[in-house]
């Protein structure tokens, strides 16, 4: 039996073989009306209708393909950014494939490697490390990356961060407001961009609060972004501390932080305030519900995915970083101190 | 200047070529000592050596990847069992591309074109309806397929899900022992086989409780598994019954139920305790802790993993379900109430 043609499967879903050949081009999805699209994949399916990519793929000379890497997919914040660069990349006819690091170099470096051989156009990086050799090699060889949220150290790429010194200026004047004046800072690992960001911030924000007395900023740093290293920074914060506040470098790590308190008998937030950042999915759901800098999430990975495609098109446009507002949201895990 | 080879590399990082090959090679992570690959990465990387993936592939006649399909990745869920099958598949020298549907079957269909377009080996998909008809097309091709969590009806194919009856009878029987009467069951939608699944257990789990008075089992499906579809499903149910306990279909739904029952000026469990179901991360924090049945999410992929290696070894093997055990996990969402 002869394998159908896309001709064929027009005819059967009586349509033009052109809007066939759209609604079968997974880079067009919506190009079609649904009921449409519906129709032909129908047919095509249902005649065994196989599209040769590798000849698409050389008539266009691109993969319309995306290789997207994220360093923890378990870590709650990286799905809606996910979400975001997938929806993204759709709206310019792009696909995406996704593969996850779990902060490890050599997977990193394997992930790519995989990513390469499906000859992906560009590349949208969450994972990166401030030293990152891998990201430095793809730039060093002219491949579009866009870096999301982590930057790497000194490198002239693309990339889409929040503007975290705004979000910790507020968390930590909304908390000396609420009267708290020893506040703590656990710091994300420092090997990542984000961490020392946030870190500086908060240096700069207690800096800048004007009680009296000036409180005096604590800083431990958690080995990684999760509970358990959150957790663990909180406990060493508190044998040498006394705070009645803290801002976690993110959410998981507050969630640790919770943790910590209630195995050395404290209550949050009757003995001690608690912030976190991002405001992953769910944080409003926790026990108490958490205080946190929120940034935007799946506008974050729609920039990306504009920026990666824009790039494609246009590899000598120099490069720039956006910036997305952040904003710090009050719930539950504060309250207000006497001073 | 000529493009360095696989044997510059071995020269210039000391190692036997045999060994550089290896530690190149994504598919045998592990195999090689840490420092031993990253140093033949980063010689690799210095002096840009790219191996040709498409001849590897012709070589072994298989990509040695495997596309994996999931529903919804903002679906905390989803992450933990995603993980565990890249961790499966590492084990046996696989990778693993990633796309997502949003429960979307024209989605889905593009998705799988993408992955299919990449010449994975084989497919894992947790995204299946009951009716699907791309998964179906994709085994009637001989395509190995292994299900994760979500069957397809009457398709004979291999999967993992979890033994939800057993989870669901513990939920029942434990609200029953704790003095609960009128107990109903949020449902998921009922296109996908694990909303039905459960349900059916639900009302089996009911008709089983050996008290008196007699439950009724009482039902209300939820459009999504989401907190939304949760918490409008908890509002109608609420309006036409009153209840003293409610196991959800999954922890978003239940979750929903938090919210549905604060805006009614319910209090859970003063008034009204709430089951989830998945123990997806983060349910022992939630306010309050969320007691659910859990499943092996990890273990799931895992399992997944091995099944879909297995029968792309052995594609003649008659395709088996395995289903592993779950385990109901009381927290403070639950209070007795006197009979």
């Amino acid at each position: 039996v002869d394998k159908p043609t896309l001709a064929d499967v027009a005819r059967v879903a009586g349509v033009h073989p052109a809007t066939a050949s759209r609604a079968l081009n997974p880079a067009l999805v919506g190009r079609t009306s649904a009921a449409t699209t519906a129709r032909v994949l129908e047919v095509a399916q249902r005649l065994g209708y196989d599209p040769d990519p590798r000849a698409q793929s050389l008539r266009t000379r691109r993969s319309r393909t995306i290789g997207v890497v994220i360093p923890d997919l378990t870590n709650p914040v990286f799905p809606p950014i996910v979400r975001g660069i997938e929806d993204g990349l759709r709206d310019f006819g792009y696909e995406s494939l996704l593969a996850s690091t779990d902060n490890d170099f050599v997977r990193e470096a394997a992930a790519f490697r995989v990513l390469q051989s499906r000859r992906c156009d560009g590349y949208i990086v969450a994972s990166a490390s401030r030293d990152d050799a891998t990201v430095r090699q793809l730039c060093a060889q002219g491949v579009v990356t866009v870096l999301v949220n982590r930057l790497v150290d000194g490198l002239d790429t693309p990339a889409v961060i929040s503007d975290d010194s705004t979000g910790m200026g507020s968390a930590v004047q909304h908390l000396a407001a609420a009267g708290h004046r020893q506040i703590a800072h656990i710091a994300g690992p420092l090997y990542v961009s984000v961490s020392s960001t946030r870190m500086a911030a908060f240096f700069e924000a207690v800096g800048a609060l004007e009680v009296s007395p000036r409180p005096r900023p604590l800083v431990q740093e958690a080995s990684d972004y999760t509970v358990d290293a959150g957790r663990a920074a909180m406990r060493k914060l508190l044998q040498r501390e006394k705070v009645t506040a803290v801002v976690a470098a993110n959410d998981l790590i507050a969630i640790g932080c919770y943790q910590a308190l209630a195995e050395a008998g404290l209550d949050c937030p009757a003995d001690v305030s608690v912030v976190g950042f991002n405001d992953m999915p769910l944080t409003a759901h926790l026990n108490p519900p958490l205080s946190t800098v929120a940034m935007p999430q799946h506008e974050m990975g729609r920039v990306a995915a504009g920026l990666v495609v824009e790039y494609i098109d246009h590899p000598d446009r120099a490069p720039r970083i956006e910036a997305l507002p952040t904003e710090f949201i009050a719930r539950a895990s504060i309250r207000p101190v006497s001073t």
